[in-house]
């Protein structure tokens, strides 16, 4: 009964699937296609990667640490739990999103693998193939990568830098048509830092009420915002508009490794109930929650964790922002445009000033080269001539390398107006 | 600019996507259609669930609790790590799996959030929608779900009971053909117990290499075997078939909730170098691997857990076995299949002897409306007309629920030849 179809002797030859190679992050593939060769002469900065451990100086609230203790020590965390997550977890949860005229239930709360594990079944439950998901360009990648390999299209709308990153309303409603699935709103935002005020987070809202699109906001830097600024999550200044609001204890608590995200299903006009729900619980069978000793932990962690931690880890970025944005201001062709909040601060090359370097990418890998400071190109958030720095860096490190910076811009900067500029400095 | 398809009053109108309706675990759905209400007058015991902590009797090791706490308060594993699992835990699973003749380097490992994640990863790497992949009838129901999901085919190929459920190589061989993406092996083996022999693993390794059919094996059981019988990674008895081997923490060391599970490419051939790899890595960037927590803990629960410890909840394990399998044979119209490993026992169901009842379904749902006594009806792993207990339960419970077994056969059994029984006790 051998089908004809079988051959017994092809050779060895095992592609991976299409879902596979269309897993792609492009910050990745810029990154390994760069040179970065140090000068050998100045230790290397890194003001490149998202991850506040890593400089050593910003370390996790002390009482995380112990409620994990605790949770190993109390056996009860071993075993499996519902795939979306304990119910202690999941109300410590819902007790700690929800605000006046905003109340979540641990029913509303579905726990996942970071914030990523929560776009990921967010994106994957929304949209079918062949649909289109807008989302915020400059934006983080893993919205690109997570929805086109399961060839979900993404339609990116413009972030305007001259009005603090704010959505470019008419650019995004011109994206919007009958195969729109979802709106990712990400704010206090990577890579941009901004944090949208109430009023333009409805008029977001109005947008999605008026074509009745869902919106997957992603709220990973909720409450990290710097002082004049106010957090509201988009979920709560809406009665009809449909979120799933994605956030974890990635950023505030400083724990990135430890994985732990979750999804608030917030939906007063009970559009999610028919098919969504079911749909998240179901994914997140695939994977069956994150790790148990976590979640034993949350509700220590969400708890016990001081304002005191919070405000002193807000305080020491916001006057990093501010030192960032004071010293890179005044270098000639970089635009710093002002954070409110996150971690993140994005400058502005002017490129016709620079011609050594065709783009962001170029002249990040020379800066690296030069100077051993690295920043990304905003070409890893689709926006290309820019870069990013990352303001978690301690203090010391930070002027030295905004010294830096600034000597290397004095090398290589020409005005074309004059034309009578120099290279101080050349080397390369 | 509006496109023509922009309606802007379409009322709220939210569907799942096709995956996430095709995201769909049989058990649930099964056994959430049963009508489980036991009988008020004797405590439930559930012999349903494949989690070795819930009756309390049996723990991690007290290595790995350590372990945990020391990675904790080291306070180096609270930052992202790469998405395929830090150095030191893979380079430590390697040498956890490193045998004579088979040496798996850190690079060969990848972490998981659970060995469902592995087989997540593997699954989804290895084939494209439309193709189809071989697994175990009985077999687990993950590797349906997963695959399915992804619009891939699946086909299973019969174990045989009156072999201790060793592959049926003919009919294994007759579902292959020219879309067939790869095969998954589970010895020692959920739901059977079974321990494939060295000899009868190279006659699926022959299978495979003859129609170039690269093995997904499943090993989250592996060294749990009982006395007599020897347990061999698959991949260590071949040359040139490429294999996934997916196992994790979770059975051997009963600690489920952590979700650490891992992949070993095993690729003597480089058959999977040209994109496998690759792609599986590629796959691990969606949730950015397990707790960093987990992972620093590795290490030590590998290699401090003393062998005392595998051996006592190996006898544990297998004296149960022996017990439920001497209480159940004796039971006339159940035919008890004794396993050489892992924590389960498969019991047939001669259903005609019970013609009270359509099928295994039905069987075991009276058996928990009469009795408290809840055993997974096979069903659940499209194997009808079966049965399947964890063999992980107290001794006490245990020997309760066989009486409680045969009390319920007893009472419904009927002899078709004589016809002559009566009901004895009859309730319901
Ligand atoms: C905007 C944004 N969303 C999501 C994530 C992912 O968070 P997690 O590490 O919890 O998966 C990040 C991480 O940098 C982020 O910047
Ligand atoms: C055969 C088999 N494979 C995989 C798994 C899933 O293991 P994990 O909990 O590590 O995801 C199980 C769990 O019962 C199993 O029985």
């Amino acid at each position: 009964m051998e089908p004809f179809t079988k051959k017994v002797c092809r050779s060895w030859n095992v592609p991976s699937s299409q879902f596979a190679k269309n897993t792609f992050n492009p910050i990745r593939s810029i990154v390994d296609g760069m040179k970065l060769t140090p000068n050998p002469e100045k230790d290397m900065i890194a003001l490149s990667i998202g991850d506040p451990t890593v400089f050593g100086n910003m370390a996790l609230p002390v009482e995380a640490e112990e409620s994990v203790i605790e949770a190993v020590k109390n056996k009860k965390f071993n075993g499996y739990g519902p795939s979306f997550g304990i119910e202690k977890a999941r109300a410590a949860i819902a007790e700690y999103s929800s605000r006046e005229g905003y109340t979540i239930t641990a029913k509303d709360v579905v726990l996942t693998s970071g914030c990523s594990g929560a776009l990921d079944l967010c994106i994957a439950c929304l949209c079918n193939p062949g649909q289109n998901l807008l989302i915020p360009r400059p934006g983080f990648s893993i919205y690109k990568t997570l929805a086109e390999s399961h060839d979900i299209i993404v339609k990116s709308y413009n972030l305007l830098p001259n009005k603090s990153w704010q959505v470019d309303l008419t650019h995004l409603e011109s994206l919007i048509d009958d195969t729109t699935a979802a709106i990712v709103v990400n704010s206090p935002s990577n890579p941009c830092g901004s944090v949208y005020s109430k009023e333009h987070l409805i008029e977001i809202l109005n947008l999605a009420e008026k074509y009745k699109i869902p919106i997957i906001s992603d709220e990973i830097y909720e409450h990290f915002v710097y002082s004049g600024n106010t957090y509201y999550p988009i979920a709560s200044l809406t009665e009809t508009v449909p979120v799933l609001s994605c956030s974890g204890l990635t950023k505030r608590f400083i724990v990135p490794g430890w994985r732990l995200g979750w999804i608030i299903i917030a939906d007063k006009n009970n559009v999610f109930e028919a098919e969504i729900r079911k749909g998240i619980i179901s994914l997140s069978q695939r994977i069956l929650g994150p790790s148990s000793i976590i979640q034993g932990a949350v509700e220590g962690i969400l708890t016990k964790t001081p304002q005191s931690f919070f405000k002193e880890t807000i305080d020491f970025v916001e006057t990093n922002a501010n030192m960032f944005y004071d010293n890179i201001v005044r270098i000639p062709g970089l635009h710093p445009v002002m954070p409110q909040g996150a971690m993140y601060m994005m400058i502005g090359i002017e490129m016709e000033k620079f011609p050594e370097y065709t783009d962001d990418v170029t002249f990040t890998e020379a800066l690296v080269h030069e100077e051993s400071v690295f920043c990304l190109p905003a070409k890893c958030f689709q926006y290309p001539g820019f870069f990013r720095v990352v303001l978690t860096i301690p203090r010391d490190k930070l002027l030295i390398a905004c010294g830096r910076i600034a000597e290397f811009c004095k090398r290589h900067y020409r005005d074309g107006s004059g034309g009578g500029d120099v290279k101080v400095n050349g080397s390369n």
